[in-house]
């Protein structure tokens, strides 16, 4: 009986990050203080504005991967800490420069940078942290860190050109959102994770499968965050439910609900969404469409599929906390829709 | 008789840069085709933004620098057009990122990036310029280059982000303005000249010395174009003679100015630059006092100090064409003030 007690336990457990956070958590310590010592300036600004956005902390999940993958690939030593360190650099850099392109005033539920201070300074300090980025690589003095991460950023760029140009368009397709999703988000994930492979000098089929795993994480991690926009979930994460809709972004709950409708539905979206012309009970609506029309639930249906991929993609390495910490981080990113 | 004419000719042959492009020119059109090649996108905007400011061309002064400090280094090699190239698209990124923070709506007489497309676009073409960079750096393979121009590019964000900071004060002194100007101008200038060295593989005193030339070369270079920014010869330059004024940048002619004047001086300058209250005859009044305590042709004689360091710094080299070619140039960069 004890036994079934214990199943129905282990059934109904979650699926979290703890098992990730705390296998990461000696070494994200000495990530954080890496991470503090280097965006140091004598001009007081740029620690002051790049401490404001760092310590509103988010769960580190980029540096996560270089640090989990290195382990998992059996590394010992301690490069993977200040490449950790770039990843997040990079990460923060993008941040700082989308919230002055995405006009935020909000960055997980606290002022953003550009808020606080202006646009200006959130555009140099983000070119800081990217210079500085690219110092702490070349210290490490791996050119092959550096080929996959400078190519990562520039892929990033072009990524979010590409969201700008396309962005509160109705008819963007589920293969141009798609596209945007893999460059601006899964690409740096897919660079993490790989580079943990590097640092630990294992043969390209793991670097290759560690990419794959990076490139269909980040895809399920940012098509749920894009369904949890509309998920009443979302209140408890420090983002207001509705900002995308707002913004007239174009994710794929709308885009899967746009194309299921009919003529007026087309309509309603192409008003809120392209012409930003809303009202009050606008958002209830779209809520009503989506849900008429499966887009949350389908839409969290196709992570499952890019998050099944970067579960096979781990299938070579062998079994072991870092590969169940990983495959369950998959899980979490997906359950956490719920 | 005929040989009076002729040294008459020579004394009042102004110096210019035809010696240095002239010298330039081959590389200069293989560097051009590598700008192109490398800032194509499937993105269109990204080449179309990119084109626009890099087809406005400029001197391509800094690029230029690699590839004569290459030369006289007596590099025999294709390296260093590459490496131009990345020095020209770090500069063209902090082109456009300054132009979003500076709000200019022109760039060389011609409307700026942000002001045809906008700042959303600006921020991020520069930033795929700037990975695009570190890309071409990083398949060129020297470390000492990425060293050099990741630790440059991170100097730059520094100095544009201490000149956002004491921007309109009245009070800043010649030390800060120096600061700034060797940080957000005078750097690139001297990594661009310093990697002339280091793809020749020269002893560091060589590099070191190129260093030296860019950094002082780049301060003179600076202070002149504060300098021609309240002078007549500026009309012919491309840009509106009192754009600095009309902004309320402190640079080296107020500065002067500002700690020569008397209490009513010091007031009109402070409402004018800091409080930006600006009526049609102070633009006027600002020649007058300029005029009044010397201030234009003072920074003039500062800027030729720092043109004195970058001649000597060319000592240790032989004498060439080359060498004489970037001594012209610093003469040029002096005069072209008159």
């Amino acid at each position: 009986m004890g036994v079934v007690v214990s199943l129905d336990g282990e059934r109904e457990k979650k699926p979290s990050l703890e098992a990730l956070t705390a296998l990461a958590e000696n070494d994200l310590k000495k990530v954080n203080q890496l991470i503090l010592d280097n965006m140091q300036s004598p001009v007081a600004l740029i620690p002051q504005l790049a401490g404001h956005i760092i310590a509103a902390g988010g769960k580190r999940m980029r540096p996560m991967m270089t640090l989990i993958a290195a382990h998992m690939c059996g590394y010992q030593g301690e490069r993977h800490l200040g490449l950790s360190a770039c990843v997040e650099f990079i990460h923060t850099a993008t941040l700082l420069h989308d919230d002055v392109v995405d006009e935020s005033d909000l960055r997980r539920g606290r002022p953003s940078a550009n808020a606080v201070w202006d646009n200006k300074a959130s555009v140099l300090v983000g070119d800081f942290l990217f210079s500085r980025s690219f110092e702490l690589m070349t210290a490490d003095g791996s050119l092959d860190v550096l080929r996959i991460l400078s190519n990562a950023s520039a892929v990033i760029a072009e990524g979010e050109v590409l969201q700008l140009i396309t962005a509160n368009d109705t008819e963007t397709s589920e293969t141009a959102y798609l596209e945007v999703v893999k460059a601006k988000t899964a690409k740096l994930f897919a660079a993490a994770a790989q580079i943990g492979a590097v640092v630990a000098e294992r043969p390209s089929v793991e670097e290759e499968a560690l990419e794959t795993f990076g490139t269909n994480f980040g895809i399920a991690f940012q098509i749920i965050d894009d369904a949890l926009d509309y998920s009443a979930k979302q209140a408890t994460l420090g983002k207001a439910v509705g900002d995308d809709f707002r913004e007239g972004k174009i994710t794929l709950p709308v885009i899967l609900a746009f194309r299921r409708g009919d003529d007026d539905e087309r309509a309603f979206w192409r008003r809120t969404l392209e012409e930003l012309d809303q009202t009050d009970e606008d958002l209830d609506k779209a809520f009503e469409l989506l849900n008429k029309h499966d887009a949350l639930k389908d839409a969290v249906e196709r992570a499952r599929h890019y998050g099944a991929i970067a579960r096979d993609a781990l299938g070579i390495f062998d079994d072991g906390p870092e590969k169940s910490a990983l495959i369950e981080a998959i899980d979490f990113c997906i359950e956490r829709a719920y």
